[in-house]
């Protein structure tokens, strides 16, 4: 029997009705700052996209297309702007380090995609509030969110298990180990009790909390598995391998898997809804619907923080 | 007539007496404590020659090798320890993006190397001091101020400028776009009113403070010149390529041109002397010499910060 295809969309639908309800029936006057400093196609379609489900929702939209060389300066601008809520940069604009500089150049407060090294520390260290304070939820990053939030529409997380253990008897692949998806990802899921095989070009590391899952965050240890051993007993494959041709082979996969790319390049083979029980082809959606849940919640923690998170640039 | 080969322990020997002295008479006790996570036969050569260069002028120092899936939870025991006054991180350890989050995983307080956003959005930003307190002096990433100090050596620095304004007449080509070296030292030169070029493989891009220095920081913009234009107008010349094959020709730099090499392997040609008036052919020593200056430093910075600094990392 086939497994369902899933449109990201249909994940979305009722987070979106959520926002929708939220900024309405509140009356919330929330602005978004984006800031394009690039000639990528995929960077303006990404644009497109984000102008679009902000219109969906209520969310005020703006798009700042600059020359990079000034990019630094138009972000420091935004930090201090009192009228914008949320900033997010669309990458990559000078590639490598220099761009994970200007993430953490966003200050934390206003710091929608949650890449900057605050939320990403808390992240890895399982650190889920600010400054310990309940209700200062830490921020994720908002593609990983979304894969996050597609596993539990799977029902993967299991809410019958304590909290932090919700993924405790899951297998689940990452192939992919970036910066910003692949190993935020495998913290996550670790993190949440599940034994996570992330694989890069070079190696296999597999994240887990350990046996009976005594430890406070996840571990990483080299795996001596190959990738033909994983694919059969994962109950989670998700892809973001920027190539065309590259394919999970179906015949690997274990059935009733659920499979997930993230790619723009499609990482599954045609056939994959003969083994899967869900496939999600494309999560744009998704991310899209993370990043202005992070905008209301920086939102409502912008009216409650002291003087070190609007500054913390400004050291 | 030839100029002067200078070495860079020559250029040191200064510092590291000021040093001697400065932790002998006020019988300063003050701790490093480096990790080296990697099999990296250059970065066991620069744990050798940092314990070398600490033992010498009395900072006591610790190597700890580790497993580098172990790193970020050694680093943040030490940020903790008080007993532990700066860190040190050997690189590479993962590469990438990964190790410019281990670089922020060091508490600002303890991070000699000057490498964590807050010393980085600085020292871009041309802000001298922490907070804007002029008691407590920003740090500077130890190899782009290795270049600086080396230039003051070399009385390219005139003094009898006003601060801010010590080279505005100079004209200095830095082949090496790097986060870690080059791009950071185009902008401490920049700020300090020189032009600079900045070479990648790529392009080359224009660093200054404009028409008459008006800026309060330097901007950058691309360069319609190529390299055979700027080598002869250059009054210094720095490299950094990592290949053994890449040299600057001689023919092309400009009489009495300052020449330094801070690459492992040498950009200059065996008769650089003949054009140059000096050459600095390896600034290691040098770079040694500013870690613990940063140190000693933050351990003063260390008496008097609030919980501000010392928990940074802990957000």
């Amino acid at each position: 029997m086939d497994g369902k295809k899933i449109l990201g969309s249909n994940i979305a639908k009722e987070f979106i009705k959520e926002l929708q309800k939220t900024i309405y029936e509140n009356k919330i006057d929330v602005k978004l700052v984006t800031f394009l400093a690039n000639d990528d196609p995929a960077a303006e379609k990404y644009a497109e996209v984000t102008a679009k489900a902000c219109a969906e929702t209520g969310v005020k939209y703006e798009l700042r297309k600059i020359n990079r060389e000034i990019l630094e300066d138009a972000i420091i601008e935004a930090n201090n702007d009192p009228m914008i809520h949320g900033i997010l940069v669309y990458y990559p604009v000078f590639g490598g380090g220099h761009d994970q500089y200007i993430q953490n150049c966003v200050n934390p407060a206003k710091d929608v995609e949650g890449l900057c090294h605050t939320y990403r520390f808390n992240m890895y260290n399982n650190r889920r509030f600010l400054n310990g304070v309940e209700s200062l939820k830490s921020i994720i990053p908002c593609t990983p969110l979304a894969v996050v939030k597609i596993l539990e529409y799977c029902n993967v997380y299991d809410m019958n298990k304590s909290y932090g253990n919700h993924l405790s008897d899951k297998i689940i692949t990452i192939i992919n180990r970036s910066e910003v998806v692949g190993r935020p990802l495998a913290a996550l899921c670790a993190n949440d009790g599940a034994k996570v095989y992330s694989i890069d070009i070079g190696d296999i590391l597999e994240f887990d909390r350990g046996h009976n899952l005594q430890l406070p965050k996840y571990r990483v240890h080299d795996s001596d598995k190959r990738l033909e051993d994983i694919l059969p007993i994962s109950d989670v494959v998700v892809t973001g391998v920027p190539n065309l041709k590259y394919k999970v082979s179906t015949d690997l996969l274990k059935p009733g898997v659920i499979a997930i790319n993230f790619s723009s390049c499609m990482n599954f083979e045609d056939n994959v809804v003969s083994r899967a029980s869900i496939f999600v082809p494309a999560i744009g959606k998704v991310t899209t619907t993370m990043l202005q849940r992070n905008l209301l919640r920086l939102k409502k923690h912008q009216m409650n923080w002291s003087i070190k998170y609007q500054n913390l640039t400004d050291q």
